[in-house]
């Protein structure tokens, strides 16, 4: 259930297209369906890497619409984030209304100081409603927004609605030990911590007290995996997994073309018929497709999940 | 007409809302009226000035489609700067059925290079059709994205269907020089030239080369007096007129705020039946009434159109 | 006295140069002296208009010398930002051993959060020494930093070496309301606050609470007259002679070609021998010049000293 | 030899401070002793990594020298990226007069356009004069300035002294093959690449046809080896060492604190004698200290030169 005790991997959801350019929804329900099978805890949808801004609104909505029902009660989480607050509690209500769990949303870049983004969350809650439950969105390397442990917390502690972060600073570990050491201290009431960045530092960000990973990984069975071993103590078994999948996770992270990575990954392993991104979208290249191809052979020696290829 | 051969001055319509936060309708007749009688050659709605991202899809679709009747036959020009081209494409198709001149696109804060800022042009007129004029908003200060005059000659020479270019680049002055200079030795079309920055340079703009003002300026009556007297070679009398308005021009140029100023003066001359702004909104605490009011009498002595407030 | 208490017009002092590149020392001598003519009460250089960073290390040591020796007792502020702190507190310390009233700290563009601000004065001050009096620069249009009242509030009460706050954030009338609210309600020791931005806002800045300013515009004897005039009560006369000037304040405080005006015209008066900027400079083309002459033919009419040209 | 044909490692050397703040000379002879030991072909100071900000001006050139002595021939390249040019060529002059074997140029932020860049560098060639090898730092994400290849390009063959760029781009490997390509068509005349980003995709960089690596990362032997196996064709080989080490190369590549990764790191190994940074450096905590502990003891299960720690 998406809420302050959340905990697992939601998989960022890319936004599956046909070559035409429309959403292609067989290959998004078989996505819907894989992610309950692997056992992913939930899911997000319309996020920075869902291509969200290239859906028009009635699309958004029926795209959301549409998973929310596949999933079967797995909560799903709608990214909201919008130029206005119109749009954004408009895209909110309708979706709650259908049944999501929760929305997230972003800062937009143009907030600077402490106050205005503090100032921004509260706004943005009044515009939605204190009711819809939201998770904030902590990525400064995309939104040049940068945001202190103190402010998280202000955020956190003015808004009962707000259930979750989405953690993708960099570098991050420290401020995950320090919102931690916040509540521990009856500082800062217990909200989940979901992390990003690719999972790029999930191995150690589980043992500094994160519940999960929110993040687009093309095998997102490994993100289920590291964050169960490491649930469990298992320490070297959790790194083991994760080094073994280190160099494709951080091929997949760049930016720019990270997304392209990622849908070609996810077109070898069967789960979308096409790798097509709407305009402007990033694309790969035949050097850069040979270098996945052999990632993936060198990650199939140690993960055999990697080598059932289509 | 708006097209390559428009002159004169469009002003920036802001949108008029309610105290409620509802669109204002009377307000918005009266001041499409307004600009008519006062010889306005076009308007511009939907602008960044315009509040646009606060409304919803089917809102900016009523607004632009009541305020395009509303012009008789006066240009309308649309904004339809977007996250994504779906949306972009949406709203620009439906304001052209509806009867609107054209439509004005700014190019997104993440661009950089000149490629960038080229390639997102070319890919912005695919998206919403060739057949569509448009306008180039140059507008480094809020938007982050500095164009050269060279790229502006790239994207108006790939684009038949670019017919003008919003100006306000700062400072602008030898911008402006430059590309008419490139249009008289043959390397440039000619296009409209139009600029901004609420007015703060008009007075030289205008003879610098270009055909007028698209800016929001709470008196555009100064503007079209300005426009007009300058195209008349009257240099003097052009510069008394702009100089006795510039104290309050600079105060409404002020970031952040001037919306706030612009409306508190729309709505001291009638014009407006509220000064609302949806949220996120600036307001203009008592200091600045009180600033705005002596700014006012001053003026009054020097332009009675000043004097004339409710 | 530079401290607390300073009141009145410290110049920003631009960096006389020779059309050789070398620094052009009977300017610079003929500069001090006229600001001291003219009612100065202090004078600031090594600021981002002064070309500081186009001297090397001994350069700018000799240079703010000959300053401080020649102002005979006017305070002298040294802009001695630096991207370390080694270097800082050389310039520092350096400079206070020659007399110097105090130096001036702008923020490296990288701080973003209120706490990043906070700590860098904090180390600054720790590097230069608590006994060396500094001003802090506001100034988010050039630096990207944003500071707001209740950052400055904390740089003041941490550190009582912080005599003065040069102001000129944009829009900044309330943001100078607010500090001197603070200080009424008991919140913020009273430091001296001069305001920048060219002198665009002086005159309500005035009235808002500044003690004066600390701006480069060409004609400084107008900056000592209004806030003057601004002390004594006499508004209408303090904006009568603002308003004449207002046109050309305006025209100089374009960013990067700023400089290259105030230096013509300073040449023009017979302050400064040559125009020139060390590398990389902006430059004036001859259609600014024009621009720039017509603009005090305009002046003249009006003050009398805009006619004595050379 | 630094040059075009310049290949092989050229470790960025860190600048070893005592606890006291003092450089410390021991560790740095020591330091440069083992780059030599090694197997690197040059090495690098002062650069962003190596805290050049924190030295005054005399200290650089110190340092400078001694390490140019101490690589008895080893090409030093020098960072004499500054905030004007008359700096810039006074160190630049100065460790060429010493011995150095070249300097790197690293574009200042405030740049944007296409021209702007390629400005910069011929100004900035101007100032060091025509007879200085230099070498291009090309790394977006701290510098905020964007070269597409054709920017390089034009850098490269306007400016016969270009002698190398060091590639740190993100995502970067299709800028490699972009240039490489532009050599093979004739029109890029052919120079040095060397990469960074702390080593994250030198694997991948080496099949694209880079030269080698010049980053800071705390096993320079690891870069070594890869450069090595991979011109000799040894794919796997390098990639297995590679992988081996990638999770730490990845947490060493965090922003801010990867520097006190590596001098800790550098510290266990026997280099130097602190991990000390100037003020404003950053710091290690127990918890990442342990985190990079483990680090250490999964690589040395893979890669012997990890157990030997001190």
């Amino acid at each position: 259930m998406f809420g302050i005790h959340a905990k697992g991997v939601y998989p960022i959801a890319p936004t599956p297209f046909a070559e035409s350019g429309e959403i292609d929804w067989a290959s998004t329900d078989r996505m819907v369906d894989w992610y309950r099978e692997i056992g992913a805890t939930g899911m997000t949808i319309l996020g920075i890497m869902g291509e969200a801004p290239k859906l028009d609104g009635s699309e958004a909505v029926e795209f959301a619409t549409r998973i929310i029902r596949r999933a079967q009660g797995l909560p799903v989480l709608v990214g909201v984030s919008a130029p206005g607050f119109a749009a954004m509690r408009s895209l909110a209500r309708t979706v709650m209304d259908a049944g999501a769990g929760g929305v997230m949303i972003a800062p937009p870049p143009s907030l600077r100081t402490d106050d205005q983004i503090v100032g921004y969350y509260a706004q943005a809650v009044e515009a939605i409603g204190t009711d819809i439950p939201f998770c904030i969105q902590d990525y400064p390397l995309t939104l040049s927004v940068v945001m202190t442990p103190k402010v998280i917390q202000r955020i956190i502690m003015d808004n009962p609605s707000c259930v979750m972060l989405k953690h993708e600073d960099w570098p991050g570990l420290e401020k995950i030990s320090t919102l931690r050491r916040f509540e521990a201290e009856g500082g800062l009431r217990h909200v989940s911590i979901l992390t990003g960045n690719g999972g790029l530092f999930l191995d150690f960000e589980m043992e500094r007290g994160v519940d999960g990973a929110m993040t687009g990984y093309a095998f997102p069975e490994m993100l289920v995996d590291v964050v169960r071993l490491s649930a469990e103590g298992q320490r070297d078994a959790a790194h083991d997994l994760f080094d073994a999948h280190l160099p494709l996770v951080r091929y997949e992270q760049q930016p720019a073309i990270g997304l392209a990575v990622r849908k070609y990954v996810l077109k070898r392993r069967g789960i979308l018929a096409s790798d097509a991104q709407r305009k402007p979208g990033s694309s790969i290249t035949p050097a850069a497709k040979a270098e996945v191809e052999y990632l993936l052979s060198r990650l199939a020696r140690r993960d055999p999940r990697a080598a059932k290829l289509v």
